[in-house]
């Protein structure tokens, strides 16, 4: 329904002039993501500053029929937070830290909060939050929360919604849910948090959250690995799991064609080795004690991998600087990547017991439709989570590669589906893998999630075309 | 609707003689709980031999309106697994351990495997299931899924729904929804699998799981303390949770009245000081880690504290036996307090930042009510969780005493609203605490589980009356 003079004058009403944009030009950088593949339009983009306000713009909106995109920083990949008409409800103006409990370990925050500012209020309080991603100088709470968001350190804390323990949600009918217990056991009921996190505004828009902290990490190591297989470095993973337990706090793998272009094309990025190998690692182990050696445990453990061919090559870092260097390597590969044409990206999940053979199967595939694609499927893989990625081979015309899209989508997918994967481990559904929800989640299970969407958002205002698809 | 012959003989030729079970007498044990405080009945006891069987049941009573009530060990303390009617579904033939996967660290299990079980073959294949709890013996993992058990090692590891990744659910239209994935990243819509995870079987039957495994702890140590206050443990706590981290594997508080219970009537028990303290707490410390010398630096940390006044006495266990024998009079506090007459007992959390107050303003209440009541509140305080016991003035009478279950009820869950806990921590709500979901829950957040039940259980067959009350 076309927003009625009446209804934008309620909503102004509400915000004030600082939280109601109609002009296209303002409006213009909220409709696209970084990567550029989607673009929105919508003729208001409101800002509200409290949740209260957000909970009255909700209650007109469900009210005459009106779409709303609740957006957060817009750091997104998947078209989760693109208008198509309706209102954009961008959150960035609930900025607080509403309060910090050092002895509870919890801190309570609007959703609009950047994730870095939530990192360094709880340094500054002596703890620790540990969700970390690429986009966490400019990402908000809100947003995380909202797709249940990942990062380096899922493997030692888990995703967001296990670092959640109560939020405040706006709703569909323009009630303020108040779920905001800071408590770690509280068995009442349904736990509605779960169903808010990670269901990408379509249910209701998150205003607030306790989030719980950590004890600060005293000691850490960093190690670089070289190796033949993705197989071995799996095996050099389950060691290190059963050595260090929750004290391994990250395990990356990267091919060689990644850290190529890691090297060609970031400044300061060297290869750690004289010699190349066909996969790399990036290995972090962390400790609350400070008397923890872990260093020198870290390098003891490597040390019989060699013997038993799992390695070719280690080194561990001498100082944060150079563990800075390690994870650099790993973190730039996206941004390197760009600079090698046109690619095809993937964020998928498998259990680690199918890691090497999805690795070796898909790739296969791949280079049987496309001869020469560079593979670079990195990523968590300690949490399951490959990022495969594929850049057009160097003689081929981008267009000719971006063509395969949808085939290479098909193949990825269908392989993790085989080996009882995710099509979407960690960046959502959005706009993007809609098609895929009805595909692999068909049956009692899309049956559910749309039962669900209809008993707590009838008039399906939320987020429209968001992960669900309408159905007839 | 009462079973007519027809419905009763269709169940039976789904389930066969073996699962069909009419005889009162064969049924009786099923319909009371071990503290005997519901008692049940039904005509008709129902043991499914699979998953598929399970479905089957749901397809027919839902068919013809009849009420389930599944059950798994039956070790529950709400009256959650009471039938009133109906047919009495119990998952104990689903006993196989379907698969364990040690490099993704999952094992995949039938509801109905007894939790002891389940720990024996994760250490069988050199990993850990963390869930530990009183009735490991004889409790489901079913069971412990629809309750989100907490136990001694949520500190550490997390309630029963953080360990697991993937469920199989008989869904209240006689559908089996396939869940079963064993991935820790998979963001592909609304997480249902948490919906399912402590709703008491009130929206279908989990049939089967699959769990998070750890790294074996492989150095343990286990102190014994002597304080002051609740408010001294706290701050203990707090210094131990900086120093240690996720080693920090529980930490429980006690009672000088609960230490006394457990000397005088459990054989073996001793104290392990020679003076009185007013407040005692168990400690343990965890690392997967076999050379991280945990018994010297867990008595480093707690010396500093006898400085800081925070603690009067100490005793870092020499070895697993004394560990054993320190855990012991903890554990059998409830066993010993059967034998001090009447007791009324309560299962709450508070923020960690107000145990303190809240013990001690309401036991002040308590007192106001029924002088010299002997107050045993002890529990799980890492996690905020207290076992607010109350035990009977020694010269009362014990009917005279549990004449004030109510207004004891209403005390302490009035308290813990009052600092933001929760009037149920790990024990669930069954019949127990439906009044309190009315009171504490109501509004949006009581109205979206209504919706939710609604949508999933159309017609109430699933555990009718059980956490939701009907609503006119």
């Amino acid at each position: 329904m076309p927003l009625s003079a009446a209804i934008l004058q309620t909503l102004q009403s509400i915000v004030g002039d600082k939280g109601f944009i109609t002009n296209q030009a303002e409006i213009a950088p909220y409709l696209v993501e970084s990567r550029n593949k989607f673009k929105g339009q919508c003729d208001v983009l409101i800002k509200p500053a409290s949740a209260q306000e957000v909970a009255e713009v909700l209650a007109i909106c469900n009210d005459h029929d009106v779409a709303v995109v609740p957006q957060g920083g817009n750091t997104g990949h998947c078209g989760g937070a693109v208008p198509n008409g309706g209102i954009l409800l961008n959150l960035s103006r609930l900025n607080k830290i509403r309060q910090i409990d050092p002895l509870n370990a919890t801190i309570t925050v609007d959703a609009g909060c950047i994730l870095q500012t939530i990192q360094e209020a709880a340094e500054k309080a002596g703890l620790f939050f540990p969700l970390s991603l690429a986009a966490q100088g400019s990402c908000q709470i809100g947003g995380n929360l909202a797709t249940n968001a990942g990062g380096v350190h899922v493997l030692r804390y888990g995703n967001m919604r296990d670092l959640t323990l109560g939020l405040e949600v706006a709703l569909p009918d323009g009630r303020l849910w108040d779920g905001l217990r800071a408590l770690r056991k509280d068995n009442t009921g349904y736990d509605l948090k779960h169903l808010f996190i990670g269901s990408e505004g379509t249910l209701g828009v998150i205003t607030g959250a306790v989030l719980k902290l950590s004890a600060k990490p005293k000691d850490t190591a960093v190690a670089f690995l070289g190796a033949e297989t993705p197989h071995d470095l799996m095996e050099v993973f389950a060691i290190l799991r059963d050595q260090f337990g929750e004290e391994l706090s990250a395990f990356e793998i990267m091919p060689r064609f990644g850290l190529e272009m890691v090297t060609k094309h970031m400044k300061a990025a060297r290869d750690p080795f004289h010699a190349p190998y066909h996969w790399y690692g990036v290995v972090e182990v962390a400790s609350s004690r400070p008397d923890s050696q872990l260093t020198t445990a870290l390098e003891e453990a490597l040390h019989p991998l060699f013997d038993k061919g799992f390695l070719h090559n280690a080194s561990v870092a001498k100082d944060l600087s150079q563990a800075s260097q390690f994870w650099a390597l790993r973190e730039n590969m996206s941004e390197a990547q760009k600079c090698e044409g046109g690619s095809i990206k993937h964020d998928v999940s498998v259990p680690l017991s199918h890691i090497a053979e999805f690795l070796e199967e898909t790739s296969h595939m791949i280079g049987n439709i496309v001869p020469n694609s560079r593979i670079c499927a990195f990523g968590h893989v300690g949490d399951g989570n490959i990022h495969f990625n594929i850049s057009q081979p160097i003689d081929m015309e981008k267009d000719a590669f971006l063509a395969h899209w949808s085939d290479f989508n098909e193949i990825v997918h269908e392989m993790a589906e085989k080996y009882g994967g995710s099509f979407s481990a960690e960046h959502g559904i959005g706009l993007l893998k809609t098609n895929e929800m009805e595909l692999f989640r068909e049956g009692p299970e899309l049956d559910m999630m749309h039962s669900i969407k209809n008993s707590l958002d009838p008039n399906n205002i939320m987020n429209p075309g968001k992960i669900l698809k309408k159905r007839p």
